[in-house]
């Protein structure tokens, strides 16, 4: 599974990412669910997101994060890796992920294809996933089948076995995966071509999944290579939630990972960073398949991690105040009222561990196009630039945003993810812990001096999506 | 010195690089010279474009190419590297380039400035350029000075001395250059906002000189890698053109470069490829210093070297007829007939080891504006597409391409510069002798297909300088 941030019609995918991205996909949590049990979760007046968080690390520098949650007997085990898209060598691309494909093809001890086979006949489900800064893998299963979970992570983090026999097979997989899900899919694309355009020099501007000509050109060798350079428990983050302590988790860590060498290889990751945007940018793509014509744009924003302080949780009521549902801005303004918009929204994603970006989108209504949409857009930006923002947008924006997480993490696994995404973009279990009180404090003012700073047109690209007959710029 | 394609404002630059390159510069070769003597330069309808090369390889692998010209008793000495700012690593531009400046910093025998300085005493000239496939290092020296030079040149092959008391100064002299050549100059910012948005892949996406946030953090080490990596003799290629013979270049260079090893390491280039282009970009800068708006365009081509046999020279037709100089049609309708237009023309780049472009440029007379330019830009693309070419066009950009490079020729260190580009962009010496010939042999047939098939809005970046405060999208 491929994680990309792609704007609008992506939310599905990218929701789970962080703490500020489950805010922006409110819409799939609408149904408040009675919170009981002992997964404490306080309201945002309170200290923590979460109660009982325990955190380890074990002697070969194996990261851990517990998160009890006593509601049911099951639990959800994940490992981390700090490595994503955005560490492959240029001319590698999508080998990240491919690696991830290829973990489920067998150690010295499990037959290729049977790890995913155990665990569903344990009664448990497991995928993985890849994104720019990180690699995830994941089990939910029944507290009592940990041990077992855990000893089949432990051993593919150092024993996997990659032979032709299986890794070009998978590679075809990982292809077709290409063309069904980023190829046939005049969005996607767009998405891709933008993001190609917005990074002048970061690997952010490489797809996750990879351009199609270097999948296929991937090989065993440099699986194998990628495996060796960046899987290793000092590279790794075990985050377990569910119906276990912190001395359970680290006594069965220790069994299992505890074990494994320390790799002295390991180091800080350095990509090369963006030189100053100075010229707006735009791309536009016709495709025959195209059915609602679309506007987008992105600004590059600092993220959390990179941010002056304050910046990450004032960019995030940012978008959420413009553009973030249906009592946004742009919602109320371009749907609602003009009638000039059957979707409008913004959004900022901030859990990267180098640069973030403040994104637009819009479908134009019928009798309408995105020439029109686009002036409308600009026009609020600008109203937004000139006039500010009031307290009171500001307070709801706040209070949406910390109530959305809050429903969110009632999943186990969002819950679990938010700590994972925190942990491999540069972010602490404080950062997370922390975040309702961050946004609480933001003010209207500091909602103002991020817009100015950053919604620059300069440091944009703007997208637009036709069907192929479609005249414009 | 740093060799940049950006098309209208850069010519001086570029006029060196190749062939086709020359030919557009045919401004400054407007006077034809009488030729004489022994450099036997022969007309567009005999075989060779020089006759009289030599070519020998010595054991260690470098490659020769001796080019006799007796009118006067100098010799222009070249030393090419096959590496370039296309073969830096991640997060390291600018690291070829910089060497390129340390190589005059002295060697085991050669203290810290004194390459140059002993040139000089010896009543020569010697410089040095990078470029995205290349680093060259030349003199031009009397005859007798050869053996001299040559000497000097095979020192700093393998004795560079690389500290931090030569190389830090000399990073702050290279990014002092990039601050007036690039961040001093609207025309070139907008250049390597364009080349960065072009390439969606590609390392020529990245300036030859390097991204200033880049260069900052060059250091010792760095360099002394790179040059371990990529200068040695069967990465080099020796050119010789003057008063000399073959044996003689032979006899001097076994004794110089012969005792130096192979490296074992040196491996064929391979850059990430560009992924298919599918959307039409856009680039605007807005800068307070332009005074004259500028238009710019450039299509994604194959170059000489990925063309299919006989597209290149016919896409250097395209370039010329429809863009070269004043008998073409841009300049006789938007110049002359229009008025719209102080300057319109078009090129054709086709020089590289990987791909290639066609590119247009012009800036608007006062009283219109860049938008009426490019659309009509954009009328003149769609009648060329659609009513195609004369063979009687053809024939007059044929003959002022092949004069305008027997013209340019003339000059000593511009033949041996085609000979240079031509071998470290995957060309031969066959190649850039045959190029008349293939030149003459385009018919507007393939013309057409060439302009059909790589004229696509899809696959191009459009440029727009404006001044600070003029409108447009």
């Amino acid at each position: 599974m491929v994680f990309k941030r792609t704007g609008c019609n992506d939310m599905k995918l990218w929701s789970a990412m962080s703490a500020g991205a489950v805010a922006r996909s409110a819409a799939f949590f609408v149904i408040a669910l009675a919170l009981s049990g002992s997964l404490a979760i306080v309201p945002a007046s309170a200290r923590k997101l979460v109660e009982g968080v325990g955190t380890f690390e074990l002697e070969n520098g194996m990261q851990a994060v517990v998160i009890p949650d006593h509601r049911a007997p099951v639990v959800t085990h994940m490992v981390w890796y700090r490595v994503g898209s955005a560490d492959e060598l240029p001319g590698e691309s999508g080998i990240a992920h491919f690696l991830e494909h290829l973990l489920f093809q067998g150690t010295e001890t499990i037959p290729p294809g049977e790890f995913s086979k155990i665990i569903a006949r344990n009664g448990g489900q497991d995928n993985a996933f890849t994104s720019y800064d990180y690699t995830g893998y994941y089990q939910r299963v029944a507290r009592d089948r940990l041990d077992l979970v855990m000893g089949l992570e432990a051993d593919r983090m150092i024993n996997i076995v990659l032979r032709d026999e299986e890794v070009l097979p998978e590679r075809d997989v990982v292809i077709e995966e290409r063309r069904s899900r980023t190829d046939n899919n005049p969005g996607r694309r767009l998405g891709e071509q933008m993001d190609a355009v917005f990074y002048l020099s970061h690997p952010y501007g490489t797809p996750i999944i990879g351009w199609k000509h270097e999948i296929e050109e991937l090989n065993t060798e440099q699986a194998a290579a990628f495996y060796e350079k960046f899987y290793a428990p000092n590279n790794a983050i075990l985050i377990v939630a569910g119906d276990v302590t912190v001395d359970e988790v680290r006594a069965l860590a220790e069994k299992h990972y505890g074990p494994i060498a320390y790799n002295p290889d390991i180091r800080q990751r350095r990509r090369s960073q963006e030189p100053p945007h100075q010229a707006a940018r735009r791309v536009t793509l016709r495709d025959a398949r195209v059915t609602t014509s679309q506007f987008r744009r992105q600004y590059l924003t600092p993220s959390y991690r990179t941010a002056e302080p304050g910046e990450g949780p004032a960019l995030e009521v940012l978008g959420q105040l413009f553009g973030g549902g249906s009592t946004s801005r742009l919602y109320r303004e371009l749907i609602i009222k003009r009638r000039l918009a059957v979707s409008a929204g913004a959004w900022f994603y901030g859990d990267s561990l180098d640069s973030g970006s403040v994104g637009l989108y819009g479908a134009p209504a019928p009798g309408t196009n995105v020439e029109e949409l686009e002036a409308a857009f600009d026009e609020m930006i600008a109203d937004l630039l000139e006039n500010g923002v009031s307290a009171e947008e500001v307070e709801h924006a706040k209070n949406i945003l910390i109530a959305d997480t809050i429903y969110a993490i009632d999943s186990q696994s969002r819950l679990a993810r938010i700590f994972g995404v925190a942990l491999t973009s540069g972010q602490s279990v404080e950062d997370v812990q922390e975040w309702p009180n961050r946004v609480e404090a933001v003010t209207a003012a500091e909602v103002e001096a991020v817009a100015g700073k950053y919604l620059r047109i300069e440091a944009s690209v703007t997208g637009l999506l036709l069907k192929s007959e479609e005249a414009s710029q």
